[in-house]
């Protein structure tokens, strides 16, 4: 098996050595990452500035390809100019900081498996909720057993999943959900401060509000302490009002 | 009305002017975008750096707040701190260049409306085909009349709305279409270059590749001059394939 791992923590983070190491147990690795942390940067591309691509030593034996720009150009780099070959899977992390609820939108690491699924790629983003000490090496093990029994079915074209693994230095993690995204969203807020000249300027704040209960959801699964897996689809029509909006007989 | 116009090509963009001028018909506009062009950032938000907000002069006796930050940070900033009383619309737009089929991830125009809808406000991205010559004006007035139609029904809370509209320059549109999201991509590649100094760098290109005949989309109907309405929603779970998923018994 080929393997694309990136992620959007940049090239040196841990969670992608780990993941790196992980998966060489699975097939052959290339790593393609950016070379500067990139959280928060969704499924942005770069259009209007030019990309440097260098070689990076991973320690280890090991050598990827750091690129001064997103996730999702990583992953295009990879399959179209770095890689000879298409690769039979994309492994986007292990992110630090959960991807569950609203955050899939924002985040690096699952639009470089988007990415990957635009391909027609089997993509897998795996992030690790945040914590003291956090076990980047435990996380990406989760992901090698999830992506070898994935694989024993045979990675389905386009399968794209978000796993997300618990604290694990707060022991093993309960078991595996497969749950639907939660609709669930931030507290968010904005700390107004003044610089030594007097400005304002802002921070942004935000606390995940908790899942209802009862709700199937990413957030209250992770919460359980189970790792979660969330299949995802890049196709953003709400069929649901579409026939509603169709019914409104728009005109110019 | 309430209405809070923003964009991904600049408080000074003339989408963006545009788009103001014509919503000012409809009720009191305010205007907070990036003070920088931001495409194809998607859903990117600053949590890293602090963001400054400045009062911008528009001309024509109108003043907007230019915001440091991304297109998602201009409507959480806008909500949650600039605007005293909460919008009844987020109105994104009117980009340079059309938002249709896998471009709806990669659109900062888009995603501003993503985030509106997050907070329950109901949001329209509209953005126009890019051509020689590009009339705005043209395509704000679309949006309003769009927008204006919609009010009479009440707007719905969140509903999330992306709208193309052609070139005009050829003419009037044909009529409006409610078309669902191509999943049709890019043919992609990349360009490489050697700087004066011998040193290689890549430059992204891409081409649209054209919707198969008959198939109801954004891009298809664009592409036969229909002004397109897609209904969008921000779960990104793929239902169909949680049960297959769930069929698969992963374990730790």
């Amino acid at each position: 098996m080929r393997i694309l791992v990136t992620n959007d923590d940049g090239i040196m983070a841990p969670g992608i050595l780990a993941l790196r190491r992980a998966l060489t147990a699975l097939g052959e690795v290339t790593v393609v990452a950016p070379t500067v942390p990139q959280s928060a940067v969704s499924h942005g591309i770069t259009l209007t500035e030019p990309i440097r691509v260098h070689r990076v030593d991973l320690g280890e034996g090991a050598k990827g390809f750091g690129v001064e720009g997103r996730p999702a150009d990583c992953v295009k780099l990879a399959l179209l100019e770095l890689m000879p070959d298409r690769p039979d899977l994309v492994a986007s992390g292990v992110n630090l900081g959960a991807n569950v609820g609203i955050n899939v939108l924002y985040s690096g690491t699952v639009a470089a498996a988007v990415e990957g699924a635009f391909y027609g790629v089997p993509s897998v983003a795996v992030s690790i909720e945040d914590s003291d000490t956090v076990d980047f090496d435990g996380a990406a093990r989760v992901a090698r057993r999830l992506i070898d029994q994935l694989a024993a079915g045979g990675l389905a074209p386009g399968m794209l999943l978000n796993v997300n693994v618990p604290d694990l230095s707060r022991g093993p993690p309960k078991g595996v959900k497969v749950v639907p995204q939660s609709m669930k969203g931030w507290r968010e807020g904005w700390e107004q401060r003044r610089d030594p000249r007097g400005r304002a300027y802002y921070w942004m704040t935000g606390q995940e509000i908790p899942e209802d209960v009862g709700v199937d959801s990413d957030v209250a699964a992770l919460a359980e302490r189970y790792v979660t897996v969330t299949p995802l689809r890049f196709d953003l029509t709400d069929r649901a009002r579409l026939e509603e909006v169709r019914g409104m007989d728009l005109c110019l």
